[in-house]
């Protein structure tokens, strides 16, 4: 199947792809003369999770392909407890579609999948963001036993998507509205929905994050090597995956532009998506080798 | 006088403006419906030294002004060895120029002044652009005695602009050919030119840095009560105002987007102008309360 009528991730009907034993679902929206643009996903988010005020404003001028990885929402298979396990199923997803070289947003979990990806296979991605997530070897990645965490997600009083509104966002007034708006607009999306990941897939995705955070040789050595334009996005009050790892990856990346957003947390691009979309469509639609646009 | 019938830095005349006994040189130029901007300048630069791919994008929509501080160029009097006694100087110019507000691009030293000013008067300025450099307490702030850009600034094959380029810039390819236009562009100026700073005001310049690198009570406190909207900005490998400077602005003023550049030193600006103003110009133009943009 090729790209629906529909261009929002509201509408957009969930497909599934059949390749190498496994059945992937994703969704995948928009066209123009832009590359794909690839969504891959935070700890324990689906198809469901993409706030379409982040993904649709990309649909105008490209298509738009949300995917979810092995083992979460309906795609088949176990979640990998290492990120070198999970960069496998996405790269064998745009082979099964055709898709040689693409475009990528990794957000969180997603965005180490895609730097794994482009390590393994420089040529699958033209121009990365990576937004509020870490290097290899970065520093204290989703501890969610840290207790200002822990009671944020543990508050019996938090249901359903309420608990992103209070580990995604500060805990300023502006943060919490713009919380809100963000869940009003999660929940506009009424059918063919995926079901939420249970305790296996946060336990192996957590497993996956206590790895990556090793690291062997020379610290960050390896994003050196990588020359694609990047952008690296982050909420300064990021507490699920603190802001200096965006530092080490804008500083360590061989040509990378650093964006941070003020009073944010993990999830500044759901806080400010006019901002982030504008400024990630101008990065997206420059064609020089450098990543500054 | 008002603003001049050229709007660029190569050929705007310089004016002076007597105020407080002082006489201030300066260059007036552009026009439009937007705030005026003042440009503060870096560490013994002059109004000789603002890149007209820096200055000159900005004046089709609004007023720029350069300044030169008091003993710098053909500004009158002694450089005073603090920021905070070099902040009085503008303020004094501006109300002397009848601007009770404008948006101001901050450039190293002229970034202190900035801020500074800002905490004196919170109303001299709506929007700020801040480009490497530092908060009070900020560290390793234009230490030149370090031996990796003291062989450089000693290098005597290193004439006139040469060694900016050697210091703005890194080693790159990329950068230095970005180093070698920059100095293309400032040499096109020809005549009206200042008078280069000699080692008083380098001497002073130098001992405001070290009182700058001071701090009582809690660091970076002060920050958090500047609410303006703020752009901050700072190449990746700034040997001379490190980038860890800017994270820390970043981090504590309450309403600030960070942008960072790669494979650029302190001149970053300098290196990529046509991203800079674009980028800028649309922080100025926006009216959000947020720095988000």
């Amino acid at each position: 199947m090729s790209s629906t009528a529909t261009a929002s991730n509201t509408t957009a009907p969930t497909q599934f792809l059949q390749v190498k034993g496994h059945s992937f679902a994703y969704r995948r929206f928009g066209h123009g003369s832009g590359l794909p643009l690839l969504f891959l996903q935070h700890f324990t988010g689906t198809l469901d999770n993409w706030d379409p005020a982040v993904t649709d404003p990309f649909a105008s001028a490209r298509e738009v392909i949300l995917f979810d990885n092995a083992g979460v929402g309906r795609s088949s298979g176990e979640v990998p407890a290492t990120v070198a396990a999970m960069a496998r199923h996405p790269m064998a997803f745009l082979e099964g579609l055709g898709i040689e070289t693409c475009d990528v947003v990794g957000y969180s979990l997603g965005g180490m999948v895609a730097l794994q990806m482009v390590q393994d296979r420089p040529s699958v991605f033209r121009r990365m963001i990576l937004v509020g997530t870490a290097p290899r070897g970065g520093e204290d990645i989703m501890h969610l036993e840290k207790p200002n965490l822990a009671k944020r997600i543990q508050d019996p009083t938090n249901r359903g998507y309420d608990v992103l509104k209070k580990i995604f966002f500060t805990s300023s007034a502006a943060s919490q509205g713009a919380g809100e708006a963000f869940i009003r607009r999660l929940s506009q999306r009424e059918d063919d929905l995926e079901p939420p990941a249970g305790p296996n897939v946060a336990g192996a995705q957590i497993a996956a994050f206590r790895e990556w955070e090793e690291f062997k040789g020379q610290r960050f050595a390896e994003l050196r090597a990588i020359r694609h334009p990047t952008l690296v996005v982050n909420g300064v009050h990021d507490e699920m995956i603190p802001v200096s790892n965006s530092y080490r990856l804008s500083e360590n990346l061989a040509n990378a532009v650093l964006l941070t957003y003020p009073d944010a947390g993990h999830g500044s691009v759901f806080q400010y998506p006019e901002s982030f979309t504008r400024q990630a469509t101008a990065f997206l639609s420059a064609d020089s080798a450098s990543a500054a646009f």
